[in-house]
């Protein structure tokens, strides 16, 4: 059985049902989008995250192509379009959003018909999963058949579906996982989903990780990328980073998920890195958890050198860290 | 002026006043303690910590002494002994209660008197704080004259003095500190008492050390050590390792800061690391933060080994990790 996460945006008959992962697991709460423009509202709303703001475009798209039926294609066609850039400017930074976009409108084209834009988005729902499942399936047959993990953040498909590969082939696997300060995705959205698909899980604080890589206890480190640069940077959630050198110094080998690496960031300084609201440290769950005299830092996402990087998996397999443009050798992504 | 918390243990008329870190400083609430048993179930329920309970026991034992005023001495000597055994017995790892019964009774039997109680006290505080203020010199003395330095949870007097210290050299230091999940020592203790000594000061979750670290603005890692063992280990509060090892990936010196390395402790083994209730990393200041469905883990310290330690600095100045003996060259600490 899925877990809710994996299957967190659904298109059903009078709109887009979005999984509020705000207030997940304590509430189970959906927002129901009636149109694109509450689809783009609650993405901006951070009402999803990860993979999600990908599925909730592609979903995005057939509710805006539902309400041009019967408009001349031409007409249409347009309008559909500044709907897609409605739901691209949402998240600026996201790449994956234009893909979503751009597999809706190639379906629709193709057709030369709005209303194939749920064959466009189903077309993109699937490669997505069949690309994570790929990539879950790499990452699987690198673990051992009986030991621990340690993540960090929330990894997404990239991690349900190594779970389920890992699953499938026998293996048992404990997880340990970070909570992941300040919006706990952690000890929230990973946690919950790994205890869902029946997997022993732990949760420590994050401070805590290095102290659990010494201890002999753990196999792999294994987190997901937001991206990850042609010369084997990895970039993803601010904690990766600490948790990469600890790896490094104590003989556990780091596994860097992503999809592919990207052609367009050559090295580290080709990402600019966010930088967010220092604010947001400085409280938990909406309540101050810090001195009200003090200002917080948040530097969104951190940058672990390739020296800390033991393989980059991707839905073409496992990569050393300085062999990623081997990944294009098989042509580009779709 | 002394910041609140390097005073927040007070002798007075009718009992001892102990400011209750467990909520500092959302509220500034003291525990007003009338005899030695309400100042051992004071420490008992983490009403303070750190070098809290060292003062606390001191003056515990003026108050068991006040009560026992007119009795014949060998009788009262017998009774405040007794009471020196309850104030020990409520952090069994913490040499210091030891050392502070000690020092009370030794002017109590100097003087043949249980009346002597608070001369013993006063010698105990004053012996402490003036340790504490060598060790700060020494660390302040180490420290950039304009720079950034990172610490992690609380080091108490340690860390007023060495900022004492470095203002009275005219250094203008800026601090990050981590927040310190789960109790989030740094976030609440750290931070509004730097605030309250004019430092400037910035708070990060305790993933974010590591790019903090990579980042070049940090001069110094500066943390308390609960111990140091003869062979130069740091144990500390969970999450100094991470630290220590990713301020070793980036050139960033660490200083430990301890009045002496632990004669007792050759190494590391020589040292029980206290696992306390997964369940407290589960919350954050009493409310839920992790799934419902998982368990917590929480090793309270862990181990910097002496690779990724810089200089041990001491009430007897500065020394190499693996030059610690030299400490006691000087004679036995008193």
């Amino acid at each position: 059985m899925q877990p809710v996460l994996a299957d967190s945006v659904r298109l059903v008959e009078d709109g887009v049902l979005i999984l509020d992962r705000r207030t997940f697991p304590f509430e189970r709460s959906w927002v129901r989008c009636a149109t694109v423009d509450e689809v783009a509202k609650a993405i901006e709303d951070m009402v999803t995250q990860s993979s999600g703001p990908y599925f909730a475009t592609l979903y995005g798209m057939v509710l805006a192509a539902r309400a041009l039926e019967g408009r001349p294609f031409t007409e249409a066609r347009a309008e559909l379009a500044r709907a897609g850039e409605l739901l691209e400017a949402t998240r600026r930074t996201n790449n994956a959003l234009r893909k979503a976009v751009a597999i809706v409108l190639e379906a629709v084209d193709a057709a030369q018909d709005v209303a194939a834009a749920v064959e466009g988005a189903r077309t993109g729902d699937e490669r997505y999963r069949s690309r994570s499942r790929a990539l879950g399936t790499h990452t699987a047959a690198l673990l051992p058949d009986d030991g621990c993990v340690l993540t960090h953040c929330w990894a997404d498909l990239y991690l349900t579906e190594t779970v389920f590969a890992a699953q499938r082939a026998g293996k048992r696997l404990r997880f340990v996982c970070t909570e992941t300060r300040p919006y706990l995705q952690g000890a929230r959205l990973t946690a919950e989903t790994l205890a869902e698909m029946g997997v022993d899980t732990t949760v420590i604080t994050d401070g805590m990780g290095a102290a659990v890589l010494q201890s002999g206890e753990v196999h792999a480190l294994v987190t997901a990328a937001d991206r990850v640069t042609m010369d084997g940077h990895v970039v993803n959630k601010v904690g990766t980073l600490g948790l990469a050198v600890a790896a490094s110094a104590f003989g556990v080998p780091f596994l860097a998920l992503v999809q592919a690496p990207d052609r367009q960031a050559l090295t580290a300084a080709d990402v600019p890195i966010e930088f967010r609201d220092g604010a947001e440290v400085l409280s938990t769950l909406g309540r101050r958890t810090a001195s009200a005299r003090v200002r917080g830092h948040y530097p969104a996402f951190d940058v672990t050198p390739p020296r800390f990087v033991t393989s980059v998996v991707t839905d073409r397999g496992v990569f050393a860290p300085d062999r990623l443009p081997d990944y294009y050798s098989g042509g580009e992504q779709q």
